[in-house]
């Protein structure tokens, strides 16, 4: 692995590889390297989430970053993607994270040889939250084979869905899928549409995604609340879920629009357990990428 | 203590043994800890500041830091300020420095369980800016009983006005007031206002606020020169201050308008020795609350 | 020297010494320091890649670095730039970096103790840029005397040709300019204007400056297409260039305006050479004004 651009391109080896790696970086730090290690974040569209998220792994890292936002990178008028990656190679930076609301932008950078990683490419991908989604499963059930997940929400333009869908059918899960008829893509869908009221009896997993609340009143004309009642997970919903079932969210959270407010930090709920294993799979991405390498490297201190 | 919210939740014993700290800060530098110690700079409001004094103590401290800005915490549309700081516990900071225009903000935060540390709540409380203004005339004076103080400006609107005058009475001072009178609260003067000329003969500090010169002109059609005159600390008034009396103002300052040009660095004025408080005291109040240990940690370097 | 202004300021003694420095500091990574040097960003105007350079070159002198951009400047409303450095030096920097709009901004720092590092003053100096210039001349042809060299584009307004052009011709060599008739001006090129023809088989190097697209179109009314057949270094003129010569550009590049897309990267091209010179440029600067020492400072790593 040279990059990570889309999750697709990993085999099946080298995705579980991944998330073994991103189970060992739990309270693995690496000290700060000599020569020092420097990455670029350049986040060309807002993303605070992500890009806090990468901050603090690669502080664990030992590595020292430098951060540039869409506001200085507007700057750069006139300049090509490619230009701004090979001058951030030129100054010595050992990585780039980009965030883009082009989607595919990084086919611009076949020529860049410094690691390129994919930090969401608008309608696109976003390797680094399926890997965290996956780990988040994975740590909850051990085997994808056979359980049964469902996506909730608006499909159709999701960065995440198709990509988790894909990924979860080869790793032997089920894949249902739940929200407003037109916000599926019988694409991605592939006829396994079901209603909410059949997915949280059913579901394992009920992986919510954050509606956009303005575009959404445009279409059906529903307020919230009654996007709630008919699509949400709703306290009474909740009660009917398998005793094991998980619920999860990328975050952030519409409370009380896709999700019950009280049920945000309920105990089925991982959300900010998969905030956390966001930190662990940039830390594994970043390593790998990188070939980090370091006396403490694997030794688990806590 | 467990959180900052506002210097009043502080016993008076809490309040001397924090300012002690501040001052065995000056040239107490921490190495980089391991495990490294991540904390989150969020600041909603701009505070350049504030926020580069905040980051200051942190680097002096071995802390990293990760901050945010309103730009790009604009972003967040939608997310409550509880979901914004439970993802920043989540991603694993712990402690997490926040600047609102929002009064009392960190109301929402009571289930947070890392430390909160106020950096300005809108017109509510500012509270190392307190710690500073106290270090600052503790430095000089030693103790506060008996010094007469005045606070000079835009009281009703002031964060710090109100929380100063309270505690600087706790700690037996007798805190006096001077300005233009529709800027005059008597909730907080309780009766002890003294025009500028009375004001520079008595005191031993001369606390100037920073006036809103645009705010100012709409109410009594004063023009800065005229304000000066008027209200302003002028070189004549300076002259007839006591010999051991000091200048304090919180800075940005309006040369020539709340104080002449001439005096922002003239002997008695501890502005810039105000700033440098400031990192003394931001230092105390993080290591304080991160409980922070290091070989070095009270080894007195310079 | 105590603060980098422009480069004229400098001795032909100071400017060798800090060429010399600067060859050193490739491989060259120096510790965090103890007690901790922090230095101050502050950057008034937009500049990616100049404040990338100068972040990176922070982290490979072991410097921790604040960084002020605009937005957060814009903040200080009624601030004099005098007392915003003065704050950077109270809390602590050791140095600080500007960059600004306003022309020989640093004429009201006179008093700041601290070493001021000119970052780009409007359409006056940028004497970090100047030095990656010549370094990356000196690196090719060792020595400047007899060296045939051409600055082509907007001479009028380019903050660089200007002073490349005055230290250029103190260290012997010859210096031309090319570009439209109303980008010249006869105070600089004192005569030696020459058509981009003439230019391309005489010159040793090639220096093209960014031209303003915008502004251009308004002037001559050419289109990029016009102004590259006409003005730029199109793939037909490269051929004729002499075996030794290359071509510089100090980014960012218009693609087929000034300089034809495939050249950007041929094999006479040092434009990204140029960047990574920039880190070492900034290095030598900020060790010889921070008097930096280290156990590993002239240790030559790679």
């Amino acid at each position: 692995m040279k990059h990570l651009r889309t999750l697709n391109d990993l085999t099946i080896n080298e995705l579980e590889d991944i998330l073994n790696m991103a189970k060992q970086m739990e309270g693995n730090f690496f000290q700060q390297h000599y020569p020092p290690v420097t990455v670029a974040n350049l986040f060309l569209e807002p993303s605070t989430r992500t890009k806090c998220s990468f901050q603090v792994a690669q502080n664990e890292l030992g590595l020292h970053a430098i951060t540039l936002d869409e506001s200085s990178s507007s700057v750069q008028k006139g300049e090509t993607l490619y230009d701004t990656v090979r001058t951030l190679e030129a100054i010595g930076c050992k990585a780039v994270i980009i965030r883009s609301s082009q989607k595919a932008y990084y086919k611009e950078l076949e020529n860049i040889t410094i690691p390129v990683i994919n930090a969401g490419d608008g309608a696109g991908d976003h390797p680094t939250q399926s890997l965290l989604d996956l780990l988040t499963i994975q740590q909850e059930f051990v085997i994808f084979q056979g359980l049964d997940i469902v996506i909730s929400g608006d499909i159709r333009h999701s960065r995440v869905a198709r990509t988790n869908a894909d990924i979860l059918r080869k790793l032997g899960a089920n894949v249902f899928f739940t929200g407003p008829e037109e916000w599926m893509d019988p694409a991605i869908t592939k006829g396994n549409v079901i209603t909410i009221d059949e997915a949280v009896e059913k579901a394992h997993v009920m992986m919510m995604l954050r509606i956009q609340t303005e575009r959404h009143q445009n279409e059906e004309g529903l307020s919230n609340e009654e996007y709630h009642m008919k699509y949400g997970l709703t306290l009474e919903r909740e009660k009917r879920m398998l005793p094991e079932a998980i619920i999860m969210h990328p975050a952030p959270v519409n409370r009380d629009v896709e999700i019950a407010d009280e049920l945000v930090e309920c105990s089925r709920s991982r959300i900010f357990k998969q905030m956390k294993n966001g930190v662990l799979a940039r830390k594994a991405v970043l390593a790998s990428l990188l070939n980090l390498k370091g006396e403490k490297q694997y030794a688990h201190i806590i």
